[in-house]
């Protein structure tokens, strides 16, 4: 007899990644759609059911333990409904409610990051580390906690928002409501932005080539690739952002001295060029003890995370 | 039969406090000593034996379950030595073999803010709370966390050491080598310093007056009765302090998203003088559902909750 699957859905922005996942997290079978444009909850349930009944069909239900969904956004654990989610632009939407009444599987929703961390927590700590804490460099930062060997959500499931960390109490409005957010300086969108602002401001560099001067087609692989061939502007932006992440890891390591970073997301695929300056902010700016006992691990699973927790989170 | 009770020790950078604790957290009788000056390990623990010897005298040994003693500074929760402490300048003192050798009892070695959580979640919280964060506002910041009715310690114990979240990353340097640290600008020797700062530049305050011009006088008491006598400088001080610390609570509300926020110490006495900008920067800076979930709550027990704490951790 086969050991049960389930189904994990990553709900994004603009993609839906669905994938069959068995207990120890390994991916049996994956595939991906656009996101709706605009995200309207209706059409965006019909097509993740539309997909759900396709992927399944071929499947003996019998096997089919249950869907994990993990969704962008501020999700309340006790009823699955998506309580807000700027990336979707959802407010109040009873996703798992919604999802049940048409598909005959217990429904599990929960914060894509949350999931993440505990797609990181199984596969790539095999459950060996008491307290874990994943943070994904994306268009913006995610992130999710594992204490104890069980997922933190918090008192209200919204723990682990560490994008929403102040790093400048001065700074940038963020539309959470709070100003200077790591996020509105760490992740894609800011690094783009901030390439964007210095060449129009006339600095030479690269990465204007890279694009045909088209700034808008900048991204986190043109950054690399100025980055790799010796560009001073990309290299400046990748120490950048490191430090700036390193600035909030270090807070989070005096708070919460956990034994295992893992970064995950775009971001974290330029390697080095993110992680060394990331690592020197820590060594400088963390209390010793819990400087070394944490390590900073970048994920394998990486994209797959999403779907692998979403699975996992099910079983 | 009566209960069996402990011993709490509360040993601090100026002053030693001594409590029999039953497993309730009340205290049956108390005692106090001054901290020997530059607080030698040996002389420290001298003191320590013969009060405890003294108190426990007089008492059916065969009641004391065991001795907990919450120190200022980083203890390693296997072996109970005290790592490293700024407040009793001590580094690597085995403390809890030092005492055990000396005293016939099981000794238990905790940080004092960790203790001070436990007795915060065990006495005022009456366990009733899942998660809990307590801040000591004093002559510095500190902190514990319980997650899960459980005192949450990292993984080389030394979690929860708010008072050195980065609140401004290019502020001032800190002796723990980081800059801008939350305790740089939070406490009362960053209050006092400041008062002490803008008299010295000319501003009038009632402050000068309240101390006879001598600045050195100034305690947060002298800054609370300025206040409530309407002066500027002082209502303007507290305002700042209370912002400043409700930045760093708003960060940790977003991680952590905690149920009760326990504020103890002396800063804390101030109440609305410093809990109205607290409350007011939370508000505006953390996610609505998680700033909605977290209980403000000013510690009754304040003082106590360090010998309460370290009896608790013995029972």
């Amino acid at each position: 007899m086969s050991r049960p699957i389930t189904l994990g859905i990553d709900l994004g922005g603009t993609g839906i990644k669905f994938g069959l996942v068995d207990y120890q997290g390994r991916l049996l079978r994956t595939r991906k759609i656009s996101t709706p444009s605009k995200g309207d909850p209706r059409r965006v349930i019909d097509l993740i059911v539309t997909e759900t009944r396709s992927l399944l069909g071929s499947l003996q239900s019998k096997k089919i333990k249950g869907i994990g969904v993990g969704t962008a956004g501020d999700v309340d654990p006790a009823t699955g409904s998506v309580r807000i989610s700027p990336n979707l632009n959802w407010h109040n939407v009873p996703l798992k409610r919604l999802l049940r009444r048409r598909l005959n599987y217990p429904i599990t929703v929960e914060n894509d990051a949350n999931a993440a961390a505990w797609a990181a927590y199984v596969v790539e700590a095999k459950r060996q580390v008491a307290n874990l804490l994943c943070v994904t460099v994306g268009t913006g930062v995610g992130g999710g906690l594992i204490i104890d060997g069980k997922l933190y959500r918090g008192t209200s499931g919204s723990a682990a928002e560490i994008g929403h960390l102040t790093l400048y109490p001065e700074g940038l409005p963020c539309p959470c409501g709070n100003q200077g957010c790591l996020e509105r300086y760490v992740g894609a969108r800011a690094m783009i932005q901030e390439a964007q602002r210095a060449i129009q401001a006339g600095k030479s560099s690269l990465i204007a080539r890279l694009v045909q001067n088209d700034l808008s087609k900048i991204t986190p692989l043109i950054l690399q690739e100025a980055a790799r061939r010796h560009d001073k502007l990309a290299l400046q932006l990748w120490n950048q952002v490191g430090e700036r992440l390193g600035i909030g890891l270090a807070s989070l390591i005096n708070v919460f001295n956990p034994e295992w970073i893992v970064l995950a997301g775009g971001l974290s695929r330029a390697g080095s060029l993110l992680v060394d300056p990331v690592r020197r902010t820590i060594m400088k700016r963390s209390f010793p003890s819990a400087a070394a006992a944490a390590k900073l691990i970048i994920s394998k699973l990486n994209q797959d995370l999403g779907i692998v927790g979403a699975g996992l989170i099910a079983h």
